[in-house]
């Protein structure tokens, strides 16, 4: 079974209708009522990090993967939790003087603080994240209409080249290797949109399992397809130059994750207040596809107006 | 380090003051603006269960550890996000059945639902539980008044007994072992107490450490001594047969943990109104001791009077 199937057949049943975020259905939980809006997600060795050699830079990015669920949905964070389980090979005074002053760090950016948590013993290292913010809404999953323009913030794939960097499967010069490793560990937030999303997104998602397979859950309980343009998906010219070596294949870059952009959907009467709202703001945004009916095929053109296929979509867990 | 040296040297320092639940200050997070109280706890094989043998009764007994960390400070648990780490070896489709009935019976009982939560791959099995509530108020620890009575809910060292019959410390007989084992496995929680412990209580924790241990985090921060009478602490009929017997020692049993009792404090006014409440709710409560001034010692005395002393007080976290 991978984790969708367990969510759906075992987990779902237990939930209140619309008042659920399991994945399946949406990224975060909502209680309108209440205005609460909760993320809570777990980062483990080997899965969500590769290793502990740099406390500072993994407790950044758990903590952005997490705060990333509340952004993409028009939610500011207003305070999280963490669980840290793992022994003290870990959590020595070195790495704790680290992570200490990491969290600190992203406390001012994102003006949130810590709230709770929790230290256990385990001879496996892993992270527990609950983040918490208030809205009087949110922007859900399968909301996207037809004719719904499909639009992605910031660039697309660095985080994926810093990963292989780290995972030492390609070697780049000093200065790229710190700038993809750099995005891979703090995937810039789009704070700064985040409430803004409310006015015109009518469905939106995070990238944290690849582009392709983050769009699909976008829409997975919608009878709706997508058309996209592989030209039209925004790289950074950093990475335009390594697909241009052949070091990195754009596809693979598009259906992996880490990337903690914001993709939406909009209707296309929306396309001006998007273009200025960002301009403004001045955060990257690309149109990259459409929403279409479901009686058409979910496709992907190249450059050339070619149809492309993906064997591979994005991260999904397999138990 | 323990699991408190890491938290005060390193995590409190991020905290906002008197909003934080970070076990050293309070067990749960409460704000007050919003009404919102979260408590978030992780639980490991090997250290917080023994393994998986029995998925509905594990399951039950961390989401009721959870719980329990709402309901003694008088907030009725509204939804609960889990999220479970492990692989197909414990994620199966026979376990997930026993884990999602269990879960609905919980539901039920405690009128709570499933909100949301996460599934990841992991060699190493646990889980992240956060529990959520709303209450204009709750009892926070550290405010025990010098003269205040203390109270215990329910037995002491039920749960204990069932640990070491698991673990085969001890060899029950059939009737003995399925009521201990029960006992660990499904501790019984206060909710009707919960809301009413509002009206009459000073501070509150609940016994998931141990009862002396549990006790001295109660007034951690506070100048403050204690008096507990050994022969007051409530012992089930059935501990007293095995404690006659030799088969377990008493002082053993008030230092062990997963009680999931409420422990606190009032003042001697409030002794009618808490034995009338527990009388009409039909709960077990005990007075046991006395929280005193810090110019004396903290002192536990036995049966006939005399000091006893403790070397092991409760279970912490050595990193």
């Amino acid at each position: 079974m991978n984790e969708f199937e367990i969510i759906k057949k075992f987990l779902l049943p237990l939930s209140k209708k619309n008042l659920a975020s399991l994945k399946l259905n949406d990224d975060i939980f909502f209680d309108k009522s209440k205005k609460l809006a909760v993320s809570l997600d777990t980062y483990v060795q080997g899965t969500h990090f590769l290793d502990f050699k740099n406390p500072d830079l993994v407790i950044k990015k758990i903590l952005r993967a997490s705060l990333s669920d509340l952004i993409c949905k028009g939610v500011k964070p207003s305070y999280f939790f963490i669980s840290a389980s793992g022994n003290k090979k870990y959590f020595n005074y070195k790495n704790m003087s680290k992570i200490t002053k990491s969290l600190n760090d992203e406390q001012k950016k994102f003006s949130i603080y810590l709230s709770g948590g929790d230290t256990v013993k385990s001879s496996l290292l892993s992270f527990s994240i609950t983040s918490v913010g208030f809205s009087s809404k949110i922007i859900y999953r399968n909301k996207a209409r037809i004719n719904d323009d499909i639009y992605v913030t910031g660039s697309i794939g660095d985080s994926f080249i810093g990963l292989k960097s780290l995972k030492r499967k390609i070697l780049l010069s000093h200065d790229l290797k710190k700038y993809f490793e750099n995005k891979y560990y703090m995937p810039v937030l789009q704070l700064k949109l985040s409430k803004k999303l409310l006015e015109f997104a009518n469905s939106s998602i995070d990238i944290s399992d690849g582009l392709i397979a983050d769009l699909e859950k976008l829409i997975n309980n919608q009878r709706l397809s997508y058309r996209l343009y592989l030209n039209k998906i925004p790289i950074s010219n950093k990475a335009k130059t390594l697909i241009l070596k052949k070091t990195i294949n754009l596809k693979n870059m598009i259906c992996h994750g880490d990337d903690y952009q914001v993709l939406f959907t909009a209707s296309p009467l929306k396309s001006e207040i998007i273009k200025n709202t960002c301009k403004k703001l001045g955060i990257k945004i690309s149109l990259i596809g459409k929403i279409c009916s479901y009686s058409k095929k979910s496709l992907i053109f190249d450059e050339k107006g070619n149809k492309i296929n993906l064997k591979f979509k994005g991260y999904e867990h397999q138990f």
